[in-house]
């Protein structure tokens, strides 16, 4: 266990004001650098940030989804190798660690070796760790500020596209998980698509599926719509199927965790039976992931490894307010001794994807040319 | 709020011993009868009967969903005629209250029109109320021994169809919300298939959908299961498309709260993805009820109302221990103020059922006219 401190913040996330607390920032108070992050299972009841003076805390959070979401996973990644080299701790330990907090997120191990290689690079010119450090520091800085304008970019790609797939605006669109400024240096993905269309007076309604079993939707989405003054309504994952059927959906927007290099999707679980009915509706269907979470030397969706989570996340129903890893706080609510089946991601093939949406274009339809144009090979 | 009183068992539900406490029955204690009913909001975690004394308890018990299923609402309709009769209350009057008291399920209004008629027609003949009385319980126990040989008939058809479509026995069956004795007086409807198989060694595993909001699957269908002695593991509704994706389910059973003309199947949320699914992996989609459950004067799907139940059911997560309907004991879970599209049941089109077992025989294809042959109209 590292050594994470909490600092309680003023809740004020009922009354409406566009409060921004970071999702995740550097600072260097006089004991030392830190990474600060706002822990993500205390939403939307209180507003918490967590203070991680080391490595193993970061991973802590990590674990336990105080921080999640692709794209600032990688960025968790990242400044953790910068923290870990300003504190004078292994790097090379560091970065593994780190980079095997979660098995899935491809984003995670791009934002490590980033830092990592910045690090060894500035290293082996210098022989001077402390150089060393504020090299992996600017390179985690360069890809918060990377991951930002591109949420800004598949924004403004995302919103284009909508307008082309469903003419007339208006636009009822169903998401799933949490896909906005709480995973990203920047709006975020999926969610930063319906935001841009809420701005320009678009966005219709939008559908928050709950996501089981750790409810990110009902908690951590519906918080983001609040936020930014939309529309919406939070639904048990198990009633899109009745909002498909009454043509209450124009698109699904979802983001994504890893994609294959043959197009396949690895997001929350929940997702593929979204793709299912989205074909059997004759809806859009529409990926929105930064580039940085395509991994070209993952083939195809079977290669994908999919995280298998505790039991306990289904056979008890945590409260928001007691970290979901420790078992206990929860109530049982399957009789004692049930075994769960827990994957935390499903894979949709590319055949089910619309359109994937990036910082660079879009690719539809989603195959290994349309792919591979956009998010080149990952350069060293 | 009528009477209600409870009585606390002991709980042995940890013990795996095959106790059974009977879901719905009459009683003729010294100061009147009673309805007693399990309380099925307890489950798994206690053991708990409920005695209603009149039939708005009885009413408000079907409302809470302390007493819930199909066929079992028949039952508590038809011994809510019977109460309201025996002890002088206005049976018309009554008959109208728990006919309404759930707008989906067709065998609750199915049960109360029983009664309610076996009690009309004795007082046309006798003008002897306290006979009219014991018609209508006769009725209710008629309906009730019927009930249970349909679902005896149901396993036993339902069985030789397993054994047609997934030739060779080690069935792994998937599952959505609760099927078994505890809507039932007998042993259920598509639970009661498996049950059949697993008494034959023939089913491998149960999978069970969790079945948000109100975790009928976790709480209720578990709990059978697990007394049942059959291997099964729960999961999350959104972790189905993966067991699919995987090729781990050779058929789906589900039952149905109402069947309409055209065979349009109205059965808890979530069970049209699951046909979605099914068709979208030519997994076969079986629905396992009664023929009190056709409703021929439905015409179609579009027909049939869907109770919209309150959002706190999605918004928060209720304690298993506290009444579902009680705002207040859940956790709050959504940002105060979030709206929640909460339908209680959704549609699926007979084109996606692959069979209709019933107590008559099976439906395959399901079509206006082979359902019309095993479900004929409801005389009288």
């Amino acid at each position: 266990m590292g050594d994470q401190s909490v600092v309680s913040l003023a809740n004020d996330s009922q009354s409406g004001s566009p409060v921004t607390i970071p999702t995740l920032r550097w600072e260097e108070p006089p004991e030392g650098p830190v990474v600060i992050l706002l822990d993500q299972t205390r939403l939307p009841t209180e507003e918490v940030e967590l203070v991680c003076t080391d490595v193993l805390a970061l991973v802590d959070a990590i674990r336990s989804l105080a921080v999640r979401g692709a794209p600032v996973l990688g960025l968790a990644g990242a400044y953790g190798v910068a923290l870990a080299a300003a504190r004078g701790f292994d790097v090379a330990e560091a970065a593994q660690l780190l980079a095997s907090a979660r098995p899935t997120a491809v984003n995670l191990g791009y934002g490590v070796r980033r830092a990592a290689a910045a690090y060894r690079t500035a290293l082996v010119g210098s022989a001077d760790p402390r150089r060393a450090a504020r090299a992996a520091l600017a390179e985690a800085r360069a890809l918060h500020a990377e991951d930002a304008a591109a949420s800004d970019r598949m924004a403004g790609h995302g919103l284009a596209l909508l307008k082309e797939l469903v003419p007339g605006g208006g636009y009822r669109v169903l998401t799933h998980c949490n896909t906005g400024a709480l995973v990203s240096g920047g709006g975020g993905t999926a969610f930063a698509v319906a935001h841009a269309a809420h701005r320009e007076g678009l966005l219709r309604r939008l559908w928050v599926d709950e996501t089981r079993p750790l409810l990110q939707g009902a908690r951590l989405t519906a918080y983001e719509a609040a936020r930014a003054g939309m529309t919406y309504t939070l639904l048990a994952d198990n009633a899109a199927g009745s909002l498909f059927a009454a043509g209450a959906v124009d698109a699904v927007l979802i983001g994504a965790d890893r994609i294959a290099a043959d197009g396949s999707v690895a997001n929350k679980v929940g997702s593929y039976p979204l793709a299912v009915l989205a074909a059997h509706h004759n809806v859009p269907f529409v990926v929105v992931a930064p580039t940085t979470t395509v991994d070209l030397s993952t083939p195809d969706g079977a290669s994908i490894e999919v995280e298998q989570r505790p039991g306990h996340e289904v056979t008890e129903l945590a409260s928001p307010r007691a970290p979901v890893t420790e078992a206990g706080p929860g109530i049982q609510v399957a009789p004692l001794g049930t075994q769960a089946y827990n994957p935390a991601f499903d894979i949709t093939p590319a055949a089910l994807v619309t359109a994937l949406v990036t910082e660079n274009g879009v690719a539809s339809p989603v195959t290994a040319a349309t792919l591979a144009a956009l998010a080149p090979a990952e350069a060293g």
